[in-house]
């Protein structure tokens, strides 16, 4: 079950419908799990901003890094020109290049793309070499176009699935979690959803509690867990009407949200988030007759509740993608438990976080 | 008292000795405040890396950016040349210029800098204009020589002094906050000491505990506090051998320090990190005949326990600001209630983050 | 005479009517000169992006650093909001706080601005001290204040003035440039307007031509002129329609114009570029009802020819400063020697650059 | 023949003994060309910092960005770490993945690499498609890892090779270029070494004469040449003593060099500069029992010779490239011209730049 099917209450802002990326109209997630042999635990998790041609109609993008250490895609080009052209793919480390060939093969085939030369991929990833034969390469282009393929709106599968498939989140699984908020009519009515592939470490923290250190287990404790390192990847959507800079600045606030579970960037770290507005007005057309493009756009005055709300998805997604995930035992038999969900419940009620 | 005095631990790292930015070797604070007639709830906080002449010794430093809506001096030479080479100022919003120009008179004085005609300095602040008289610009050159003169090692004192003397925090009254980690020895044993001016909003949530929402005090609740504007300051030091680029990553893990003290990172914050190192070795001379200069410096791997260093440090710093600062009537007699100490334990102790 | 008037062309793109900053609608320029007995040469520029309240009428601004040893003012805000709020102020290097000063006390005082409490003054500068005894600090609040009521439309003063008066480029005096390009009809008609501070060193070259070196006068020549220290400040308006992410890029352009006239960007130097929209239609108002606002925008396809004429237009204006400065005494009777025009005349029609 | 057999010097410093980038010690370049068909006009070019394991010895290094309109992969873990850790590659823009792909096989398999799980692949690119069937995708692994194996010191190929193959530059034949300065031993006696592979536009300058404007060839004109996009990927090495932050600083120097010859970093560009210091001493462990390095680095006030070098050296690069490619046929027939070096000598001469 999800954090909010427990009674834990992340924030103070009410979740979107499906309390997930999709929650942002149109926003599509396809996702492709390989857990095969007793080697292979990965996999690809697409998330396409609208179901059109991307290519033909770019959306507002951004990127914020919270640690470089990772092998992010199609960065500069979305930082430059302010926008994104191609779905957004995440998978593993070893796996980048192979998806990019992939976006570019998808880009490529689509009916009024025959013209197009370059093509801006964005790829992001977790290393899951712990559990999974990284160095195998295992993600295909075919893997790849599959999770484009299969993408659809409704509810996110999250735990062990797609590029969660093989993740280590502060010593426990980790996976793909989501989830979205929804702003009062008052501050705009506007929806921001966040799904995170979760690979990093720190001092695991539920609804402010503790609960790594209870379980004692956390970063540099005794020496034991010495490596903090991994990553995460964290994507942004919204229906609110907002450009590459205040984009931006959404953003670098869901560091905030992972900073609040716990996590604390490490120096082995790849943490991006990418963020997008799928507003259907501020789609931008590859080529145009006209020299100008005439955009509303939310004023900077305005951006704060979608801070708090960016922050607040991030913090829920990240421990969704803990509580959906599952024991698993990987490459060299390397087991990687889940969290102990009694053992945190209690710990939480504990704490006063779930009302007994 | 300070909040660790109440039971309250935050994080996992023990604190330095006096749990304080001075735990770093050599670095001083020094403190003037401004509390005259009803009108006028302002200061001046100097923080000096070491007591020798600062612009013939800079020290490795650093700035991030968490919000750019504030009025940071001095900012982009730090980061081009990666080094600090004057006291850091901390006052209000109107009072910058002014504390630049006490720094360059500062600097210019001082023997050995007779024909300096070049002064970098780096001041900070925050808007306390809700209780001091703002537009007044009370704070003068010679408050701020004055702080600067004032500065000494041990304790620093904490709540409404210096530029901590108007703000406000989450609703309540802010001010000035400080705090350490020490690392183990197996770690590095490395000091990370941190200072905040707190004048920002959010959701305030002490050691993971949602205080804001249970005292039903927080940003956009029912449209009452509608500003979640403000700033945060926040100066890391260290005694760890760390260059300019690995400072900046320490910076930038600051703001998750912030972040789980509920702040948000609204549009109208001006929240700045300026991180140095103050370790001996490091200086770098204002001229020098070698051309080269022989520094060790801490690998990249080991950065990751000063980063979860500098998240404790700060968070716990934010939270000292709050437990110390006390209820303030100021301009036109607006009044801003301390945090309620009695009713936060009490809820401190509900959620058995204080054992009863 | 300006370096069009020799014949000279730079680029090949067309000037404004007046090829000046002002040809932009809406900018004016105001210059306070300080040259005061045979110690003081320095003074003030002001640049106005519109003659209205600018802080109830921001405009979309960015700021580049083309290297950071310098101390502007004001810079992050610009970069976090997009906009620019105040007049431009450039003046010398140890007056900038006192510039900052004048141009809050001009904020305040604005009718409307009654309730105003915080001001971001963009003050740029370069260092005189060698013709101006920098360490009096002889700019007053008086002169800022003076210059920013001075600022009117129409034709610039070039060379020795404002914040010129004491400057120095490439070993000869510099000071005040400026110039324009109108781009024609079919690439959109917009306009570009360039004012630079000159005060940094290199290998000059005019229209191409090899200059400091046939007079041999250059950087590290000999180890004569041991010191290619110095700045440049830029200032770039235009009344396209961009925005603050195209003005950036518009910005980082500047930098090549200062390029082509063989500026090396040394260590030493603070360069700094301010681009910003004076375009009508996209004033940021302070406060608004509305939650959004409605902009019509250039479209990134058809920024190039604006980066075209941003560096074509750089590179005249610090021609024409140096053009336009005369040979100044300064400090400590320290004499700066103007551009000898005869001999560079003489060396432009040799490569025929003038045609005989 | 190359830009200086013809007599033009460009800027004042002497070059290295090969005027190319391996003039930096150590510093090896492979390139394989794909010149089949009537389509296939592409290519790849390998720079190695040294010829170990570059992985087990990483090497300082940064990049800039000078327009964002491109793909190049590996940006982000070289900024945040500071260091390179893998051979570069050059090719064309659907080929980066490929090469990417190609580059962690390289180093997955290198003796020592056993249990490496994560590579970051720094694989740059220009868009080759108007002479080369780009969506083919001709690129395989096995041609990047022959450019990787043939990789040596000693002279450079130009023109049209490797990466260079298939690019255009100012309306010309573009190419690989290369050129290098050596500082006299009184500032410093260091090298600098550049590589470009060119593929932009603007108004062609050689050695400051508008060559592009007297051949009526350039941007703008008369709409005729509508697109001055493209892009130019620069590669700086250097035997200095530099760290990361330095060595960004000489990367954004580059730019200035591209600029004087008379490109416009076009909205439609992907110009980036990779720069690294191949100096022995700098070589950064994967591993090391060490906790911290010891690194005598050059200082601040040092570096101003090294980034006029810099300038000069892509200057000349760059117009090497241009001097050293072939009239090409390729794609659709589509034919691009060599610059005509007759023409081109005699408005040289005609401008004194080559003394008659």
């Amino acid at each position: 079950k999800r954090v909010r099917e427990y009674g834990i209450q992340i924030g103070v802002l009410p979740t979107g419908k499906l309390n997930a990326l999709t929650d942002v109209p149109g926003v599509q997630v396809g996702q492709v799990t390989l857990n095969k042999g007793q080697d292979i635990r990965t996999g690809v998790t697409a998330i396409l901003p609208h179901a059109g041609n991307l290519f033909q109609a770019k959306v507002p993008a951004a990127v914020f890094v919270g640690n470089g250490f990772g092998k992010l895609a199609g960065m500069t080009q979305v930082q430059e020109l302010g926008n994104l052209e191609s779905p957004i793919i995440l998978t593993n480390t070893l796996g980048v290049a192979t998806a990019m060939n992939a976006v570019i093969t998808h880009t490529l085939q689509l009916p009024g793309n025959e013209k197009v030369q370059s093509v801006n991929a964005v790829v992001g990833e977790t290393n899951d070499g712990g559990l999974n034969d990284i160095r195998g390469r295992h993600v295909t282009e075919k893997h790849v176009l599959e999770a484009i393929q299969k993408a659809k709106s409704g509810p996110v599968e999250e735990g062990n699935v797609g590029a969660g498939t093989g993740t280590v989140c502060f010593g426990f699984k980790g996976g793909i979690g989501t989830s979205s908020r929804q702003l009062p009519a008052s501050l705009g009515g506007y929806t921001v959803g966040v799904l995170v592939q979760t690979n990093f470490g720190g001092v695991l923290q539920v609804a402010g509690v503790p609960v790594g250190e209870e379980l004692e287990r956390f970063s540099f404790r005794e020496q034991i867990l010495k490596k903090a390192d991994g990553s995460c990847m964290i994507i942004v959507a919204t229906d609110a009407p907002v450009d590459a800079r205040n984009l931006e600045r959404m953003a670098k606030r869901a560091m905030l949200g992972l900073g609040k579970t716990g996590g604390i960037v490490s120096n082995g770290s790849g943490d991006y988030v990418i963020a997008f507005s799928a507003h259907p007005a501020l789609r931008i057309p590859y080529e145009s007759r006209e020299k100008t493009q005439t955009m509303t756009l939310l004023r900077n005055d305005e951006m704060s509740p979608l801070f708090m709300a960016t922050i607040e998805a991030t913090e829920e997604a990240i421990l969704n993608s803990l509580f959906k995930a599952e024991t698993t035992v990987g490459k060299d038999k390397n087991k990687v438990e889940a969290l102990p969900l009694d053992k945190t419940l209690e710990i939480l009620k504990k704490h006063h976080v779930i009302r007994p």
